[in-house]
């Protein structure tokens, strides 16, 4: 399992991803799902993935090579567009694929991937687009300027509530480990550590990655006071029924 | 879709369940998905679906109709034992489902349905049991002393930080409605009224109903206080990175 997400802020771009991995139950292992890539002075990428770990590795393998590569073949250096960028990483995706599908097929085994492509490619403005394991893509909607894959459905009420285009970038990093909290606290199969990335929107390409640990000072602070603050909610919420109505 | 969940207190029973159904997206409508029988005056059940309409329905005139029918058959007059409730409930919803095969088959319609089955049958103190499509059945956790069925994810957080055995019902009721509220705001396939029924476990059988409605004054509270919360979580963690890396 995975859970991973993007922040599309006037401010910038905000990545997390977790790290756990599993192949069946007890074949648990920590894998960087959050991968940035900056194949030239005028553009940097982040890549988040969920989906077949083997065809998720194999396809950063083949996005590497073909920057790598000399030639006139289509790579990261090509496109001019992150719309582009899209659309080719998901041809690499589908490729992958198709090259293990026979074998795959005798096991059973769904070797798909899905990703979330963002970053930088000047002049163009940043962007954060969801690839999907068909090949084609969506951004995020202007009302909820975040995109999710993996196991998106725990923390989505936070970014629902407290996510706006308007969100300034130190928040939106609170607000992105809070959604992944509560994801983890919830399914086994998203944890720490947990990577992140942020992108300044300022056309300087300035990306900083910073990785929480699972023992870290921080992480237990997050987590001890979004728990207080929950429960202190609880505590000052109205009572649903009067307690005159609870005793007929 | 739908959203059901039951709490297991020391204190008691508490239920909560949402309305909206659809068939497709454009047939969307309101109905009942907790239903509270009290066939015999030692007994009372509280009985929530999630899946097909169509088969909630048939199965719960079953179970009515089985009461209400002279003889000898099983119904739940007939059972001692909540569990055993739970096995005839699920027998009941194969048969439904069986019916109904072939026919559905021909459109790929699912005609399946779970079930949340709770109260007491006295002396037994009351339970909460969750019924698979396949008639067999689980209990709450110790640890985790809730049953959820239909969009489970959402609002699994909030129950696995807040809700133990201790909770008492007027908090766990407010707790309950701030899951059902997460999801509901998250998934536009889960919507009020919210239907609830609390059940004191003292014994006297004194179980109360309630709604909540989409308009009502204590849900916008609740909303409002909720989020705002939320907000002021957000505002007091402490940032992710100290400012001074964020520049390098």
């Amino acid at each position: 399992m995975t859970y991973c997400l993007a922040l599309r802020l006037d401010e910038g771009l905000v990545f997390l991803a977790d790290t756990r991995t599993n192949a069946g139950i007890d074949n648990i292992g920590t894998y960087r799902k959050l991968h940035v890539l900056r194949p030239a002075p005028d553009r940097v990428f982040v890549i988040e993935s969920a989906g077949n770990l083997a065809t998720t590795q194999e396809v950063l393998d083949r996005l590497d090579h073909d920057v790598r590569t000399p030639g006139d073949h289509e790579s990261l250096l090509t496109v001019t567009h992150l719309f582009e960028a899209a659309l080719y990483l998901g041809r690499v995706s589908q490729s992958v694929v198709q090259s293990h599908r026979d074998a795959l097929r005798v096991t059973g085994a769904d070797a798909t991937a899905t990703f979330i492509l963002g970053g930088e490619i000047l002049p163009e403005p940043p962007d954060i687009l969801l690839v999907y394991p068909e090949g084609n893509y969506i951004r995020a909607s202007d009302d909820a300027p975040f995109l999710q894959i993996g196991e998106s459905k725990y923390g989505k009420y936070l970014l629902d509530v407290a996510v706006t285009a308007k969100t300034d970038v130190d928040t939106a990093t609170k607000i992105a480990l809070g959604s992944m909290m509560s994801t983890a606290r919830a399914n086994l199969g998203v944890g720490p550590p947990y990577d992140g990335a942020i992108l300044r929107g300022d056309g300087l390409l300035n990306l900083v990655e910073f990785r929480v640990e699972a023992d870290s000072p921080t992480l237990a602070q997050l987590h001890e006071m979004w728990e207080r603050h929950l429960f202190n909610a609880v505590d000052d919420l109205p009572n649903v029924m009067p307690s005159e109505i609870d005793l007929s």
